[in-house]
């Protein structure tokens, strides 16, 4: 069912689908690690979903910022939820494979991307979520990471950032994949669920062919053991 | 000068020397982190210094220990520490260059591997400590990591575990460098001064050809804000 939320605290309303796609929390706390700075002319945000970034990132910046997501139903809930908050003069929404950009903006386009990708493998052994547009959403069933990457360091400015969020679990593949596409990672910050636990998420920040040398920053806890939200987490929705 | 010293809370002595060597925190945080188990028959220490690794994880495992130190003034502490200790049965410390222990010991021998390397790469811009049996324990003048992991591998048992606690700025290299040498990360856990400041130190530990899939420890803080030490930090000295 089609409804209209606000992303609280944000002065931002968002159209979500309970049969298609809710934004996550992971979709707040990306934006938030984001740096944007005066050099900073245009943004790309792949697999959008239903554009929570580029929303978020709105309030941080001026310039252009354009969402791709694949799948049309979630992309129509995108292009409303722009709408909505008066942003398409900001926000461009395009209904594309992330697969193809390459054919459609020209090589060192963009100073910043940023991405919330599938987290999962697709594996024989796994039960796919039924609903295939969840699936997608979840899953690397149209694009691998390693696909995305290829994508990302053609379209991206040399020097340029990227930002993404992604499982802990895959976190030394991921690291060795960005080597392999020549994004330096310069900025980590690893997400908690609470205290005493390990990290279930990390966002990362490499620069296309940056030089060496990695910041660990003070990792980020999401509930405090109460299973409340922590004060760091509580202060991005106000 | 030469003094003797206690482990704290560990019913150890060692041999220490201003002018030479004394053990850093580092030494006794990165055993804490080793786990042993029954299957583990034979462990390395390279780099040993004044043998504060072989002497603490002789506390948790009655197997054979062997300690490798180059130079010689730290080797006689080494030795004169472990004999203090009545431990001359199951510590060994060797005189000898890592780069040589593949000719003095076959490949495949050891259950367990531990290091606290030389932290610095040398570079002819930085000054270098002028002391040069300091600065060899601080810096790659006679052993890079890369030369380290190599015979690491070699004389690590496949599914054989390695310990390492390293300097976080160059964290992305030495991960893209253990995978070369098919040593597969699988828990890391980032040190922090205190709260608030990014990790300048870490603890890995990785298995010679280890399935992929990695976990991240809650970190570790040393300080609490007063600067006294965390009750974790207390808690290894006890």
């Amino acid at each position: 069912m089609e409804t209209l939320n606000d992303i609280v605290g944000k002065n931002l309303k968002i159209y979500q689908d309970d049969e298609y796609f809710k934004f996550s929390l992971e979709s707040v706390l990306l934006p938030n690690f984001v740096q944007v700075n005066l050099r900073t002319k245009k943004i790309l945000d792949l697999c959008t979903g239903n554009a929570p970034i580029p929303l978020i990132l709105s309030l941080k910046t001026k310039c252009k910022i354009i969402g791709v997501e694949l799948q049309k139903e979630i992309y129509e809930l995108a292009r409303k939820s722009v709408k909505i908050n008066q942003k398409e003069d900001q926000i461009t929404i395009l209904n594309e494979d992330v697969k193809n950009l390459n054919q459609i903006f020209q090589g060192d386009t963009f100073d910043l991307i940023t991405v919330n990708p599938p987290y999962f493998k697709v594996s024989n052994q796994k039960v796919i979520n039924n609903n295939l547009i969840k699936a997608r959403a979840r899953h690397e069933n149209n694009l691998t990471l390693e696909q995305l990457l290829k994508i990302v360091t053609i379209l991206l400015k040399n020097n340029g950032s990227f930002y993404m969020v992604h499982r802990t679990e895959r976190f030394i593949e991921i690291i060795n994949l960005l080597e392999k596409y020549h994004l330096t990672p310069k900025e980590i910050q690893f997400i908690y669920p609470y205290k005493k636990k390990d990290s279930k998420l990390f966002m990362i920040k490499c620069t296309k062919n940056g030089k060496n040398g990695v910041k660990i920053f003070d990792p980020l806890y999401i509930h405090q053991n109460d299973l409340t939200y922590t004060e760091e987490v509580k202060k991005m929705f106000e």
